[in-house]
């Protein structure tokens, strides 16, 4: 196969598409290394770290215990020793300490299960023959309406040009055969994800790669829209007194999808391995029956019914019938994403699910075109040809309501592969800072809770506010998913005029011809239904991708600015003037040199702790403030004078132990005053690290918090633009 | 007179009535004074406390600079000194921190003026030429609706029974006039706030007060609302066109008003005193020339119009008749609430305004009374009585118009009345615990901000909800009004008998009359228009009766929790198990015993540092928490074994100089094992205060939030209910 061959030598970059928990923790870069043992050796505490007064792995040396599931653990029985100095936490650990919070964790685990081990992630792996009905429901379900996509354009030249719709079946086939055999190709190339985002931006560069990922998240969203409203239309189709509840159904739908995959990967292939494979065998049935019929004709045609044409046979409606039918094609590159889910070798197994699927797809949408030529069908509004078909075929007996029973099912189910992409795709993005870091956390059932629900709320939202009728976005999403298409195989050909492995001229015609025919299908779906709405996608693409590229340039600005540097004096040649600018590429400093400390001989502090009126709060957040042995000043904002002289009389009552001073605000304003009183001490000394110590009477009810000014948060957040002030939060626990 | 003995001889009492800003701070109670002086012993600080870094009066000695209006000062030089250790904050440090902030207090400028001092609190005071318009707009504005409320009664009975109107004004004068001698006598006893809740909390009970505040607050919202709407509904009758506009018109009025007395007293006054006088002698006028006419007539009354009788004439109907007229009388209240606001001598100006303010009213219904009758009007739909009577008195020129403009002018302003008593009658409750504190504070126009927009947002509300048409909700404020006439005047019964100073026979004598003429009323209006709404009122006084009580025991029992208590080793008899109850009625110990430190010596450290990656951020946490010089343990929450020894790599990278606790979660979570561990931590210690030291990545954009987890924030939220653990914030401010 030579397929060994052109995976990428590169171990490093190999095990960064691995999906992995510690994916949300980056190991530190060579640079950062060195720079941090620099700093490390000078670091001076100002006195020894005593011994602890506590034990830190809290004395567990017997083995932990088996921790209940519903029941309340101890917070010291949560943890067991693993190693010396580490712990491991049990389940209970992760539940909320609020009692509505412990609730909801609970009853999400009744709907999604237990939390599931890091240590399972490889266990969470699909078998081929789970892994094909799982990726394969929105590929193979696309054939329940692109050929009757195509015929409906055909259709408008009048009935004469349903006969062309033989030759476009030809070249959809080609097609579909290209775009398959390219990805064949690009699959053992990228063995860890063979998206297309990963090898747009691999290829052709970050924007591009961008281009292709913001395509596919419009198709993932749409896809989940169109194909529960599909599904939801076929069930109100059946049953019209359901009709009014179309959007509850279809959000309830949604969130079953939502509930399925929240579960872990093999959980949510176990619901979709039945509808496939029926919906496949009852298409198969169709052919078989109708051909069989045909054949006891002597395959002649029917010929379709007479409808009067709208417009003239031009290349244009050729051109659009053929973009139309293409949609037949949305959701091959399902596996491309998903190659990491799959058992090992990943590859291998990822590139032969793919060519079962190419090939299942291939006969099912060359019968149906050839069946529905020989029976004279047209489209016609009501019913779908699909239905029109089962009924000519299935004249009698069950098996017709069973075909639309099924193509009921794995429309409702293709959704699913949008479940599947959609957060793997955001993972990969996030990973180098495209999307929120968010999406790199793996929830505690192995799945990325964040990516699911985020696909769910905008599907929901896009099917909600359509009220149901969401038919009219099918033009939208073959838009996004050939911008794909295109972009991956055009990548692919830049890929092997690089690499150059063994037989790479003929990898590269097959992802030439595969880039040409898909975005021969993307200029011609763009345009042509730039009125129907592919407009939107022209739009909403290049916004995406400069969101995307913000996001990433704010990640990238922040890491720079946290990331380690040499310290200056340990610097390889440190500059005379190396005041403020430290070499090895140090970013300027951080707003305020009080800000600039990693060490802890260099920070000076000063403890100052606002203090409105003297009672056990604020004697204790005194307390805590002298017990800190710093140098430490109270400060007293008084609305007029006599106040002031009131409190400082307490004050000397107290035994005026602290350094006092009152500032009366004749505005008798408190927060204004008191942040710009320690902007100007900070001014005065601007490397002084202020500490504001300040009591917080923590209140149980929510209702009691509007009788209370809550000054601590509004201090708090007056002082977030300060730098060097740090604000420390001493919490009163009143008894009620 | 004999008002100075009358006095209450109580000078802490008096104090205690005054409106001052220093209200907010209570002073200390001697038991607090000494318990503090008894803790102040026993302090001992770790460490001296060294010479501080900074010079806490920034070092200013040379006088203040002259702030600019609208410049921004350094911070520095918006302090000046003006005793030893004491600043005076100038009025650019009330300006908050954020431009955006900034920006909304200037343009709150220049709507409502520059911030007024403390110091000004007393010429903020009103003469009587000032107060009288103030103060008697809503009680004058009455009679625009008293008279014609009576009649619309009456009439039910036919026309014969509308002569029955000049016995019911006789009965009614009397009733004005027993009431108005009652406050007289009110005044002088309560001279710093002779509100009904002052009134009849101290003589009758707390839950009594509250009553009487009750159907007051009710009163006031609904005048706001009802005579913004009667305003709005004169405008909208001359201008047909502005109708649709009702809705937006009356919450423009609302905010003018509002901002009107945000100004502060002086400038509201300023604003009232035209219209009200414009008004008095417009009703002047018009009686003169009627009366002229009516005697050029030989005061021979013309018969009325024929209306058939609806209802047989009942003592119901009378007695109702009797309550509506009744409406005339309401805002004869507004004085004894103002008295603080009145120049010296408080109460002898103000109980001369109210003797005018009476006089008045009475002349004025008297009068208009009398003229209706002899002109035989009846109310009827589309037209006021008092238009009628305009349009007779007034056959041509412009006087007709004129007075209905002072009519639609008073009955606007006349809710003004309310925004001078609404804010002050919260004030008293707050300063009782009865309503949320923050109705204490005087905003910087000394004028009490938070209860003058709660009118405001409260009246608008109702005017919104009943878009516009609020004349339904007229019925419901007498019942209110005259709740609290009869709580005041019952209870000043009690106080005379109580005091029987001079001449307490007779001032008993005549609050009696009033309280039984007002308790009749209020009867009548309760029964007699419960169905058309009064049912609100007897379910609203006692809902918040029940608020104002809970939120009363709110803040007991956080005052008793947080109040001053001798310590126990110094206590009088200290107990031999003095261990966890305190002598000298400690509350039982809140929460944990690591919060019941009010000395420095007691508090045990253990510094807590949650360490995610190493990077600036993180490394200057730990160098602040190691510079505290107190035991220090970092803790790193890995999602599964092999990033955690990763970490502990880099940890020995850096020189290992912290204990390190690794702790492994196999689930994923970070927040919940982290605030369990430290829980755990806890127990295993109660007595140490956990100090956990976050880093905390400051975001200046707000669209970057989503992008970050906030670690910070939430461990902050998991970690409140936990006793004994102080949270810090050690701020990074990232360059951008």
């Amino acid at each position: 196969m030579g397929a060994r061959e052109v995976r990428r030598g590169d171990d490093e970059a190999d095990r960064g598409t691995l999906v992995t928990p510690s994916a949300e923790f980056p190991p530190l870069g060579p640079e950062e290394r060195a720079a941090l043992s620099r700093i490390g050796e000078r670091w001076r505490a100002p006195r020894g770290p005593d011994e602890l007064p506590v034990d830190p792995t809290l004395g567990r040396n017997r083995p932990g215990p088996t921790p209940s599931r519903f029941g309340r653990l101890t917070p010291i029985d949560m943890f067991t020793v693993e190693e010396p100095d580490e712990l491991v936490a049990a389940e209970p650990a992760n539940l909320p300490g609020s009692r509505a919070g412990r609730m909801l964790t609970r009853l999400r685990r009744v709907l999604v299960g237990p939390p599931l081990s890091s240590s399972a992630v490889l266990y969470e792996r699909m078998r081929k023959v789970v892994a094909l009905p799982i990726l394969s429901s929105d590929l193979l379900s696309s054939i329940a309406y692109g050929p009757e996509a195509m015929l409906a354009v055909l259709v408008l030249a009048g009935s004469a040009a349903l006969g062309l719709s033989l030759p476009l079946a030809a070249l959809l086939v080609v097609l579909m055969i290209a775009v398959g055999l390219s990805y064949r190709q690009t699959i053992p190339a990228y063995p860890h994800g063979a998206g297309s985002y990963i090898v747009a931006s691999d290829n052709l560069g970050t924007t591009t790669g961008l281009a292709a990922a913001a395509g596919l998240m419009l198709d993932y969203v749409l896809t989940v829209s169109v194909s529960i409203a599909a599904g939801v239309h076929a069930v109100t189709s059946a049953l019209p007194g359901l009709a009014p509840a179309t959007v509850p159904l279809g959000v309830l739908a949604i969130a079953v999808l939502l509930a399925g995959n929240l579960r872990g990967v093999r959980t949510a292939g176990n619901i979709f391995v039945l509808p496939t494979y029926a919906f496949v065998v009852a298409v198969l049935a169709l052919l078989v029956i109708g051909y069989l019929r045909a054949a006891g004709r002597g395959f002649t045609a029917v010929p379709p019914p007479t409808v009067p044409a709208v417009e003239g046979l031009g290349l244009l409606v050729v051109l659009r019938a053929f973009a139309s039918g293409a949609v037949s094609m949305t959701g091959i590159e399902a596996v491309s994403n998903a190659i990491p889910a799959f058992r090992r070798t990943e590859w291998r197994n990822a590139r032969t699910t793919l060519s079962w699927m190419v090939a299942m797809l291939v006969v099912l949408f060359v019968g149906l075109v050839g069946l529905i030529h020989l029976n004279g069908l047209a489209p016609r509004p009501g019913e779908t040809i699909l239905s029109q078909l089962g009924r000519v075929t299935f004249p009698v007996g069950p098996w017709y309501a069973l075909l639309q029973a099924a193509t009921a099912l794995i429309l409702l189910l293709s959704a699913n592969t949008a479940f599947n992409d959609f957060p793997r795709l955001l993972f990969f993005m996030a990973r180098n800072g495209h999307a929120p870091r968010r999406f790199l956390h793996l929830g505690d059932r192995l799945s990325f809770n964040n990516g699911l629900v985020a696909l769910a709320l905008a599907a929901a939202v896009i099917f909600a506010a359509f009220g149901g009728n969401t038919e009219a976005l099918i033009p939208l999403f073959a838009v996004g998913v050939f911008l794909a298409f295109t972009l991956s195989q055009a990548g692919m050909v830049v890929h092997w005029r690089r690499h150059r492995d063994r037989g790479w001229r003929r990898r590269l015609a097959i992802n030439a011809v595969g880039a040409a025919l898909s975005g021969v299908v993307l200029l011609t779906a763009g345009i042509g239904k730039f009125a129907e709405g592919a407009w939107v996608v022209v739009i909403a693409v290049p916004l995406l991708v400069l969101l995307a590229r913000r996001i990433q340039r704010h990640y990238a600005t922040l890491h720079h600015a946290l990331a380690l540097h040499p310290p200056p004096s340990a610097g390889p040649a440190p500059p005379p003037s190396a005041s403020g600018s430290a070499p090895g590429g140090a970013p300027p400093g951080p707003a305020g040199s009080a800000e600039g400390e990693e060490l802890p001989q260099e920070v000076r502090h000063l403890v100052v702790v606002p203090v409105a009126r003297l009672n056990r709060a604020s004697l204790r957040a005194l307390a805590y403030a002298a017990s800190l042995g710093q140098p430490t000043l109270a400060v007293h904002i008084a609305p007029e004078e006599a106040e002031s002289d009131r409190f400082r009389e307490q004050w000397r009552a107290w035994g005026d132990h602290l350094r006092l001073e009152t500032i009366v605000s004749p505005y008798r304003a408190v927060i204004g005053p008191l942040a710009h009183y320690l902007e100007a001490l900070h001014a005065t000394r601007p490397e002084l690290t202020l500490t504001v110590i300040v009591p917080e009477v923590v209140l149980r009810r929510r209702w009691h918090r509007p009788l209370h000014s809550r000054a601590e948060k509004r201090l708090r957040g007056a002082l977030r633009a300060l730098p060097g002030v740090v604000v420390t939060s001493v919490p009163v626990h009143p008894p009620e």
